[in-house]
Order: structure tokens, then sequence, then C-alpha cells
């Protein structure tokens, strides 16, 4: 696709939309928009626009579809997989200007918001209320709902209570055609037709630009009790797992943490940024679960508790704790939620996103390893075990750049094969962007990359919309 | 569309790929393939082929893609929207053939199963192994789990546990072009490219024939707990429902009858099925909830059903039982499922199936008895109300034909209007069909449309499949 420059014309023709100051081509602009939290990228754009409502939005892709040129939508710019990086140049639409929670339905336990929200403030919001949004991706201070539609985020509560596209009902959205559709209704049933709510989530930012969110709650949980289960070795853990769900319990949070993740976060909030955290790390002990049951009812969650200790007797545990106190939990999860900034501080990493059935979890862990040994890279491993979403972060340590980019790749594709094997795919929740494009045809026929190849096609005939992205 | 007609040479073809006693031309089998349950429709096609495996349906699309015959998918044939109607003639697939449960993974909580299982063998069949696949169609009984996808079916456990596509996580396609596809992997997220799957279920046949599906399962919740409550309006009652939801209770069951609703379908339970059930209907009470309860702990399920009572006390009830044996439950709900049939028996029926926000109800419950009595017709409303889903069974009675053509749809475009108007759309859970395509633009614009029917032309180029539904 041949892609036409941003002129001085279009420049002034945006600032007649939008209004001056929100048209920025000043380097600092153009280089906080050329990347994301993906390894080490710098892709940036021509213009970056800050939009303030749909209508220019629309105005805006109306003139980059006549012209073809590129126009990627960028939230919080917190994306693991490249999915906000204008590979093509052109036109970075930044949402942060759309940060307004339009409307708290109470009666209905819906809210409709502007993409621009940061997760964790409309999760606070709404809790204000009584009401829950569990969607909970460990950038949540900093991540935008908009991007989490785009990704389809996830977080460790989606093995009780779904991901992002589990509670999204309707959107607004604008076409690349200048078009502001709804996708549905705002009802908690739809077989109306085709479901765009759903195509749209996890689209990366291809097919349109969402500037209305309609999202569906819960009633907040009033109580949890979180353990940290020590085991010696990575399988017997991920063999844990699922022992707890065939006893019936369904956790709120089931997170897996290597060693080293542990320890790597341990040091990193301790020396980068003089918050520490200690969790006691004997001998013998190389992973842990962090496991979270929620409810409205202290007793059936000590039953529960209760059916998971019984549970772990058959397996090789070290001593278990409760966290006994609000601090103590939150501490167990600022560890958590610091593994992949603490792994970054240390070293270039990739960051895979796999998902395989849970139960195939231990043999996805031996193979990781045995690959990596393979390769020669180390990988620390960590996620959200409980629903087979395991995050692998490759460590560029002192591997040269070429070993890097080359044969590190090559042993990557050979993780993706076993994942594949194991009945599992490519991405979890952090989506395919650029990281993992290259391998696309390791979990999908060229049948199935066609047609979303022609799906992208029906919304985006000129290939205006974030080019080069997941196909 | 110019349709080829079946010829000789074709059912030979056919023939040779499924085995001469599948493919079926006798009149009997043709009219069996004419209707569904959708009001008086007869479409038979020219040739019914029960195929054995997704490779024979992968031939016979073939064979018809390139002589551009119609090819219509069919299940249980329990379809409320006339989704399984050929009518353009051409190729019925009927999945009888493909009714075999093919793996219960019960370290994964999953099922792989063809697309010809009848709903409650499936139910039943994880159940013997403490599984739960919560989709309960009022038609559970001979309905097919690929026509659940197809329509996206619900029934009254969706309130707490969601629809059939909650539970549906990879399935595998014929293509028009004959090639097989599975739209995912066996895995609990999935952010890896666009969401086929999703895109599949509630396109009505329209995009591919389903031949196996991978679905998600719970575990079985072992007590429960149903409640009946009489209230004098209908109004009053869809009030109710709100106010429970906004107490924080999440029941698994919220089942709205009007007075007429639990009358005919005592008398058709007695008189039609000498099966009766006695509900006590005091002059007065104009509507019921029925209420479920579900879970594992029986005090916190009182504990709910006492915040239930006393959030009731600011309604206008009658006396409110409990069902305290199984039996009672039973009779409760076969009452509930059977309101359907004895509505029908009285009289013909169009049958809606609208959602809205459910705070909204009481206003639709309104206009719909306004705009009855405007047009002079009957309705018997009942359904999902917990999560916003109506449905209106309009009787024809004694309205002459020409005016329940005309008039009638007239008067239920006017009710679609008030719909969309409330925040809602066509169908929670019927799917569109034939019976709801006229009225499709009221819920949604041309832009919308038209995306659809772009996609519908990446995966159906030439337009062969259940052709004429949905748009």
């Amino acid at each position: 696709m041949n892609y036409t420059q941003v002129t001085e014309n279009h420049i002034n023709q945006f600032k007649q939309i939008v209004g001056e100051e929100f048209v920025l081509t000043d380097k600092e602009s153009l280089d906080n928009a050329a990347h994301d939290e993906t390894e080490d990228h710098h892709f940036p754009p021509e213009v970056v626009i800050k939009a303030g409502n749909a209508q220019e939005i629309a105005d805006i892709m109306k003139i980059c579809n006549e012209h073809i040129i590129p126009v990627v939508p960028r939230g919080g710019g917190t994306g693991l997989s490249g999915g906000a990086l204008p590979l093509k140049r052109g036109v970075v639409i930044s949402t942060e200007r759309l940060n307004r929670i339009l409307y708290i339905d109470e009666q209905n336990l819906q809210a409709t918001v502007e993409p621009g929200v940061i997760t964790q403030v409309f999760q606070e919001t709404v809790k204000e209320k009584g009401l829950f949004y569990p969607p909970d991706p460990s950038s949540r201070g900093t991540c935008f709902l908009g991007g989490n539609l785009g990704e389809n985020a996830g977080g460790p509560k989606a093995v009780k209570y779904g991901v992002t596209r589990d509670y999204v009902i309707n959107m607004e959205v604008v076409l690349p055609s200048g078009d502001i559709i709804w996708t549905a209704a705002n009802v908690l049933k739809n077989s109306t037709g085709y479901n765009l709510t759903q195509l749209m989530i996890g689209s990366e930012g291809t097919l349109g630009i969402i500037t209305k969110i309609v999202f569906k709650l819960r009633s907040y949980p009033q109580k949890d009790v979180t353990l940290l289960v020590p085991f010696t070795t990575s399988e017997e853990a991920c063999r844990a797992i699922t022992a707890v769900y065939m006893a019936g319990v369904t956790p709120s949070g089931m997170e897996f943490m290597e060693r080293e993740a542990i320890e790597r976060t341990m040091k990193y909030l301790d020396e980068t940024l003089s918050d520490p955290v200690s969790i006691d790390l004997p001998d013998g002990i190389n992973a842990h679960l962090l496991i979270e049951l929620d409810g409205n009812d202290d007793e059936v969650l000590m039953r529960d508790a209760e059916k998971i200790m019984a549970t772990l007797e058959g397996f090789d545990t070290g001593e278990i704790s409760f966290a006994d106190t609000a601090q103590q939990k939150a501490e167990l999860w600022k560890v958590r939620r610091n593994v992949s900034p603490a792994v970054n501080a240390y070293s270039l990493t990739k960051a895979e996103d796999v998902v395989v059935p849970r139960a195939n979890l231990p043999a996805l862990i031996t193979a990781i390893k045995d690959i990596g040994r393979e390769y020669t890279f180390n990988s620390v491993c960590y996620g959200h075990a409980g629903d087979g979403n395991l995050h692998i972060n490759v460590m560029k340590e002192q591997l040269p750049d070429d070993y890097w980019h080359k044969e590190v790749n090559e042993g990557i594709a050979k993780i993706f094969e076993k994942v594949v094997e194991l009945g599992g795919t490519l991405s979890g929740e952090h989506g395919i962007g650029i990281a993992k494009r290259p391998y696309m045809h390791l979990a999908m026929s060229d049948v199935n990359l066609n047609l979303m190849r022609g799906i992208k096609k029906v919304f985006d005939p000129n290939g205006i919309l974030n080019p080069e992205k997941i196909f």
C-alpha cells in the first residue's frame, strides 16, 4: 500500500477540526507516540491529534481516507504487542481527551464511558457505587479502557469473571469512511444480526476507532481471602491449579510466579521504587501460586479455602501463608503487578502471552525451559495461570543484537509451536500487534487469515487504519 | 441472486458423497424441512441431506458453491424466527447424524461435541460428571446445540450465567468454499486476531456450517431455591426485578409471566397433555415472577432469599410461595417451559423476543398493551425478564388473514420502535431469521447493515448459504 505523506495543508485542516493546540508535530510529541511498552521500538508518526469527540475523529478520518493517510488510534501507550505503533507514520489519534465517564446507570448496572478513561479510575468510580468492573490489567493505573478493548485485556480476575470482551455490550465507533455507528444496544442479551461488538473487541484499532463504550457491571464482592502457596517446582504449581478447579472451587485470582519473578520484583521494589516488600524464599522453593477467593460470605470463603488447602495436601508445597490484613494483600498484589516492570528494568525482554488449556501448563513450562536451554536464553514465567494464560518474558541480558533478533525469535517460534500443539494459541490478552504477527501462521490457517483480511477490507477498504498489524 | 435448481445429476453426486439412504427427496422429508416453530410457514427444499461428517458437508458445499445452489443448515427445527427455512429451496443439510458428544475434558472443564446433539442430552451428560452447561432454551428436549449457536439461544439461566455465546470457545466450521477451519483454540482467553468464533455465533447459518463445538463448562451448583411471587400488575412485577438486582442479589432465574400466560398453560397442561399443574390465581393478581437462586450453600441461598423478600415488601405482591420439593420446583418450571406451546396451541401467534435494559421493562409492558389496544390484537407476555428479555406472543385469534399480515405487522413495528426508543433491540435469543428481517432497519443503521452484508460476502461470495435471512 502506498500511503500519502501528511502535508502542511492536511495539518491545517486538522487544526480547523480540533483546534490548533491539539495538533502536535513537535519532536517530543512524535517521540512519545513512537513507542509503547513493547521491546524498544521507535516509530514516530507525522502528527499526533488529540481529538475531542467522535465527530472530530470522523472528520479527520474522512480526510485521511480520501488521501490514504495512515491513522493509528492510541490510548495509554501501555501495549505489550506494539498495537499502537504507527509503523507507516501518518496520523496518531490520541484518545486522552476522551476521558469522561458519561453515565453510571445504577438501575441497570451499566456505565457509558469514553475510551480515554484510565482503567483504574473507572474501577474506583464504579466501586464507590458498589459496582464492580472486573477486568484488571497490571497497567491499570495508566492504561485506557479503549486500549483494553482494542487488545481484549484480561488480568487476574478473568479466571472467575472473564475478560474485557465479557463486559462490553455496545459501543460507538468511527469507521474509516467517517460514518459513526453504534455496534449494538444497551442490553444483556442480543441475537440481532452479526455481533459487530465482539468483532471490534480485540481488533487492535484496525477496523474502527471506538469513541464510546457501554459496559455491564456487577455488584462488588464484599470479602476476599488471599493465599500465597510456595511449590518445589513450576510444574507442580501448575498441576495444583487443575486440581483446585476439579475440586469445584473457582478462585477470583490464580496467579503463577516463578521464583525469579519474585526475586527480581522484590529487588526492583526495594532498589528502584524504594518500596520494599519481603517474601520468604527458602531453598527448594521454585514457584508460587497467589490465590484469591472473593464473595460476600466469610464462611463460604473459608470453606473454599479449606477445600483448596485439602487439595494442596497432595502436592509438594512449602509453608502456605494467608494474607491477614488489607496491607498484606496489597503487598502481594504489588509484587505480582510489578513483575513485568521489574523484569523489563533488569533486561530488554520479549514479552509473550501464550494461553493453553490449563491442564497443559506443566508440559508447557517444561518445554519453555528446554527451548530456552537449547537457544541459550533465559526467561521469567508468570501470569494468569488459572485460565491457562502464561506470560513469558524472554530476556536479552548479554545476548548479541543479531542473535536476539534471529535465533531468539526462532526459539520463540518453537515455543509457539509447542503452545499450538498443546491446544493453545499465541495471545491470551496482549494481542498480536507487530510483536506476534510473524507467528500468526503457526496458530491459524491461511483460510482464517484470509477471512480476517476480508473483514478488514469491508471496514477499511483503503487500509488506512493501523496498517500492518495482526496479519 | 439466480439460484440453480437441483438436478438428478446433483442428487447422484450427493448420494456418492453421503450414501444413498441419506439423500432424501420424498414429500414427507421435504415437508418436514419446510417449517420450524415459527408461525405457519411452509418452504420445502429440493433435497434434504443427512450428512455424516464435516468432510461430506465440505464436498456438498463445493458442488453447491460451484453451481450456485442454496444450502441451508438445519438442527432440531425448533427455531422461532424462521432461521432454518429454505426460502430459495435448494439443499437442506440436516445435522441430525452429527450427534456425538466427542470428548468431555474434566481436567479443563471443556467438552467437544457435534452440532446435532440435543441440548438436554448434553446438559444431562455433563451433569453426570458434576459439570454444568447453563444455556437452557425452553425447547431443550428437542433443539440441537448447533441451532443454539446459530441463533445464540439463551434461556432462564442466562440472567446469571450468560447465553450460548458465553460458553463457546472454539468451533469447526465448513465454509461455502468447502474449506474446513477451526475458528480459535481450546482456551479460556484469546486475543489472537479477529474473533471468528463470536462472529459465527448468532449468524444463523449464513456464514458457515458448524460441525464441531468446544464448550467451556462450570461446576454444577448443588442447591437451589425457587419462589413464585404474584403481583397486582405486570409493571409492578417488572419494577421489582430492578429492585432485586439493586439489592445486590443475582438470581439464577428471574422469569416473568402474565396472568394469561399461566392460565393458558394450566389449561394446556391439563387438557392437551393430561399433565395438570395447579397454581392459585386470585382476583387482582395479574403477573408473576418465578425466581430461582442457586449455589452451593444453603445459608447463603436463604440469606439471598431473605434479601429478596425484604425488597419485595416495597411492592404490591400477593402471597409469595416457596417451592419446597423437587416436584414443586419441576412443576413451576414445567409451567414456564410450556407457555410458548400452550399459547401456540390456542392460536396462531407471532412470537417476538425483544430485549431492553431491564429497568425499562415497565414502560415497555405498558406500551405493548397500549399498541395492542390500538391495533386490536391480544398478546401474552412472559420471558427472561431478569435480563430485560421479554417474549411477546401476539395472537391471531379471530383476526382476518389480511389484517394479520398487514395491520398487525404495523403494530409490531410500533412495538419495535418503542423497544429501540427504550435502548433495546429486536431479538434477545431467537434471532432475526425471516420473522424480524423486515424490521432490522428499525434497530440499526444502513451502515451497520452494509458492514454485515460485507462480512457475509467475505465468507459466502456466491450467497449460497441460507439466503434472505437477517438482512
